[in-house]
């Protein structure tokens, strides 16, 4: 077999536990290195950047000017203009007092802007945890007869939520929310906006009483059902104002340097839409306004954190999932917009600086925050430096409700319902899911079932399901490893698959398989199934065509990245199956990890060290050499006879 | 590049739809071809077929002997002197009257000697599900106070299992019983076996009064809180027959041909036991007995069975979770006497066997029966040939029925007892925990989490856990996949980890890296991140020594089985951070599926197809020669210039 010449498959060098497990962990939660930077420093400087490690403001910060300042206080006016509407728009969606909204675009700005790393992200409410705050919490105390409970709740909720996020971020598990596929994110976020947009009919239509529930079914059957109710007048005014966002969206889409008709329009719409009700005393015919808004910056909620009453199962429960929710939105906006301008955003700091603006947000009678994408888009394209944006909205926040808020006494709710509905409209992105049905089909399922299950059944069930298909694929990759036969590119030693190389030749005699997958316990007994299969069909093809009958079986290990201790019974079952046939056992190129394990196992002595090959072509040349110059007749002595006479 | 000597990678055909995803069900749920022996067959033939495939005892039938039968009679005997012990043991671990562990080694045996496919597993009840039954039951209904209710429930839990089970085999979903690994199922075993054995106390110590509970911290605390109650004459006559059988077993290990000193032992103790106290009037001194047990065989029970009840929930539970880990165990027997001689059982064909046999059972005042390794295991040393020791043991115990149960009042419970513990000994496998800990920590510690879940908590809480922690180790094969930089071989084109093969040389000016897994959404971000590493690592390595910077990154894709989505939109975020550094992207080698989607998305046109190698060998030689030909400044442009000379 000419050993000396080639290469053997090494068995890799035994490795402490201790060290082995400390890699394993160091790549499982520290995958980007963070301490790299800190190597080799003096101690002084490794305090320093330590501070800039969680205060990115300390790095950024020194480097300030003037220029910076100016791009920045446009941007900050610019999203200021938007957050004012969306805020109380998102609060009443939240089923919470509209004040709140403004309330929570004004501290938790300012925390992310010491601790984010993002120099894009606008903070504020958004819609979907909003919605999902309601029918969390909605479920056990209703907002309206018992509302202090449910508001002190939603502090609870928020609290928890930043302490979720923060914990996930210092335990580094950040990689929680990469469970969130895009597929899962594109059909969530599209059945989200569908079930926001449904819920405005209540706004649009001016009506009193509205079903809790958010599917689709419910909200049709609350709105038909109530359909002597309906008030023309808010309906005509609403769908005004829609026809104007769109426009002015679609205007801004068209030349986007017109970016700010699009930004500005929430808020014309609200001072046109209040001067409207203003003057014609609109409110006495059936159009619902905003009313009083208390004066006055964020008072403190601290003491208002429910920790001990009945309900603070359901609080957790609320934080956790919409605190997730809002971090996979803020994370992935502030990702993309990174990667747009060329930086880098670290995931876990990320989720730590969300996390505290969150809890700063529960102390400060704010609710949940995130970094909504329609804010953050306007924020890019008012041309945004730093985070300073964020504090300029912040103060301009604030000065509005130090001085302002009696102004939006007149707005009407129907304005608001207009605004939230151009902003979901957005957020249905049929294109992506157009994109996925095209790549991948699976994907498009994903997306579809968590489409459906959020506008037919709830949001919650729409997530679950598609987290689970989502798994579920992982799991059937690993259950369901795809065996292929491979053949020999003429006129090279290569061998790859024949079914996706169609001009590759067979070798008569011999059988080549890969293993695409890990040999997990999940996949052990379907391998072993599966392999006796493609001999079966192997045999009764030569046996039909009168070839050289099958003498060896080779296993393509290259894309077997690990084995467990049923994946190495599982080879030794296939052995023995392969000796009862009098067929012959090799295999092509273990990794590092398998060859490791069937060391240990002993399972190399049992097929022994020479029929494991580096490549697929040595096999095959060995198997040829053997074929051509012995017959083998009974099939357990052979391979120490070769091997001695090698 | 030399295109034309080389082969390109393929981009495999276009296939409808409709067939891929008919190859995708089939190979998930058909992966054994079970219609295969079925094609270009006759329709009389075919119906022949499709009878013995459904139940096989008309292949085997027809072929039976008065010589098989000889060896059959043998073994069924001496399982039935298993079998009536270990029954009536069984179903006082259930909660459930004596009497019932009789009945159930008579209908189900029947059943599964009509449709089994193994020729070697003894019917009849297993210690684990039987404890199961009780715990989870017991939460619902106390089987001494409600003792009729209890009974209903077993009979509609058994109910619910069979048909669960069938339903399993029926839809072909046999692979769940492949997620129970072997390390889980060591781990659960063995845990289950400790418990089942401190249960025991109760018996030996002759106490009244015992905990419900299961974990050890409950039952110890009841054994030793009631130490006033102890009864030394029953814990003496207990560690007696204990000596005796485990003495027995260890004669019948060291010697094989003694098999049947063990397997006669537990009906000699009961013998024994039973005379012992009729001659000593031993009841009268703290000494429990079975008492009185109904002549007669199975009453009929499919009334009994409580679809109505409030208690519906408990049972499906019970039945659905009971039903699972009897099957798991087995099939798992099943599947090992196969193994061992040399023939092959059909998994999903077993599950509807053991539904069948369950169904019927509960029907016939039986409760869950599966194949016990024990029994199965003196079966086939007592030399059975085929399931007609079944029938036979059946028979027996159908005699036992209607005319012995008389002999068993004066039985000592505590005898039982010993006969379950000498059982259980033989489960806790601790030499597969060691071997486990030497070749795969992971699996060592789901096996000792299943244990001490089982042990210190319950036996759900163990299960769940082992399970969950399997699927873990899954899901983070897949998120976290090792990336592994590859050499050249000296004096060949092959390249391999340089981990695993120390004496391989770095290419210069070129980084090769292999991802070992599929890159789906859950690894999307950190493949992207862990790459930039071996970037940055490679240039400061390369920037310290002075060598040629890096120009190139190969990426070998051979062991990517498939992509997504994300995984592509990974590929397009990796070319634009090759890009903006200046370095050229490659891959090596991808498969036709991840072929397909780089198609389909566009991303072969972005890398250009030029830039897509067949092998590793042939990349780096495309890389050599340009960098020892052309300096590139800027990069962009530069592939379509190269494709252009070439």
């Amino acid at each position: 077999m000419g050993k000396e010449d080639h290469q053997r498959v090494a068995i890799p060098p035994p490795q402490p536990f201790v060290k082995s497990l400390k890699n394993t962990l160091k790549e499982t939660f520290f995958p980007d290195d963070p301490l790299r930077q800190f190597k080799n420093q003096p101690r002084r400087r490794k305090f320093i950047l330590a501070l800039q490690y969680i205060f990115p403001i300390f790095e950024w910060g020194p480097k300030y000017s003037l220029k910076l300042f100016k791009s920045d206080l446009l941007a900050g006016i610019t999203i200021a203009s938007l957050a004012i509407p969306q805020g109380i728009s998102y609060a009443k969606l939240a089923n919470l007092p509209p004040i709140l909204g403004l309330y929570s675009s004004f501290v938790p700005p300012l925390i992310y802007a010491i601790m984010g790393s993002s120099k894009d992200l606008a903070v504020g409410t958004v819609a979907v945890a909003s919605l999902l705050t309601a029918s969390m919490l909605g479920d056990a105390v209703n907002a309206m007869e018992n509302s202090k409970l449910y508001l002190h709740l939603a502090f609870t909720a928020t609290f928890f939520a930043g302490l979720f996020e923060a914990a996930l971020g210092i335990f580094r598990l950040g990689f929680i929310v990469d469970f969130l596929s895009h597929a899962t994110i594109v059909g969530f976020m599209g059945g989200a906006a569908t079930v926001v947009s449904l819920q405005q009919l209540k706004g649009i239509l001016g009506l009193d009483h509205f079903t809790s529930a958010t599917d689709v079914v419910s909200v049709m059957r609350s709105v038909f059902s109530q359909r002597h109710q309906w008030r023309w007048e808010s309906a005509v005014l609403g769908f005004c104002f829609l026809f104007y966002l769109l426009l002015a969206k679609y205007f801004s889409k068209k030349k986007p340097k017109l970016f700010w008709i699009s930004a500005m329009a929430p808020l014309t719409s609200v001072v046109f839409g209040s001067l409207f009700v203003y003057l014609t005393h609109a409110q006495k015919h059936g159009i619902q306004v905003i009313g009083h808004l208390k004066k006055g910056i964020n008072p403190l909620s601290i003491m208002d954190l429910e920790f001990g009453s009945a309900y603070l199962t359901t609080a957790i429960k609320t934080g956790i999932v919409t605190g997730v929710i809002a971090l996979a939105e803020g994370i992935a906006v502030g990702r993309s917009f990174a990667m747009f301008k060329n930086y880098n955003i670290d995931g876990n700091k990320e989720m730590i600086a969300f996390g505290m603006m969150n809890i700063a947000g529960s102390c400060t009678s704010c609710y949940l925050t995130s970094g909504p994408f329609s804010r953050s888009a306007v924020n890019v394209n008012a041309g945004c430096k730093t985070a300073v944006s964020n504090i300029v909205m912040a103060i301009a926040v604030m000065i509005t409700l130090l001085f302002l808020t009696p102004l939006f006494h007149y707005t009407p709710l129907v304005v608001l319902s207009s605004i939230i509905i151009a902003a979901m409209l957005g957020l249905i992105d049929y294109e992506a899911a157009i994109h996925l049905w095209h790549i991948d089909k699976f994907d498009f399922l994903v997306c579809m079932s968590a489409y459906i299950g959020v506008v037919f059944a709830n949001i919650e069930i729409g997530l679950v399901v598609a987290i689970g298909l989502s798994l579920l694929r992982v799991l059937l990759f690993v259950a369901r490893p795809r065996t292929l036969v491979l053949g020999n590119i003429p006129g090279s030693k290569i061998y790859r698959s024949v079914d996706q190389y169609p001009n590759t030749n067979k070798v008569p005699g011999v059988l080549v398989l890969e293993i695409d997958a890990p040999i997990y316990f999940a996949n052990a007994s379907y391998l072993r199934e599966r392999i006796s299969r493609w001999i079966d069909d192997e045999e009764d093809k030569l046996k039909s065509s009168g070839e050289t009958s099958l003498q060896y079986v080779i296993l393509d290990m290259s894309a077997v990245g690990n084995i467990d201790t049923s994946g190495i019974s599982m080879l030794e079952e296939v052995k023995k199956i392969l000796d009862r046939r009098e067929l012959k056992f090799g295999l092509a190129n273990p990794g590092a990890e398998v060859m490791k394990k069937m060391n240990k196992s002993k399972f190399i002595e049992k097929i022994g060290h020479d029929w494991i090959f580096l490549t697929v072509g040595e096999a095959v040349g060995a198997c040829n050499f053997m074929l051509h110059t012995y017959k083998p007749k009974t099939v357990t002595d052979e391979s120490e006879k070769y091997s001695n006479n090698v």
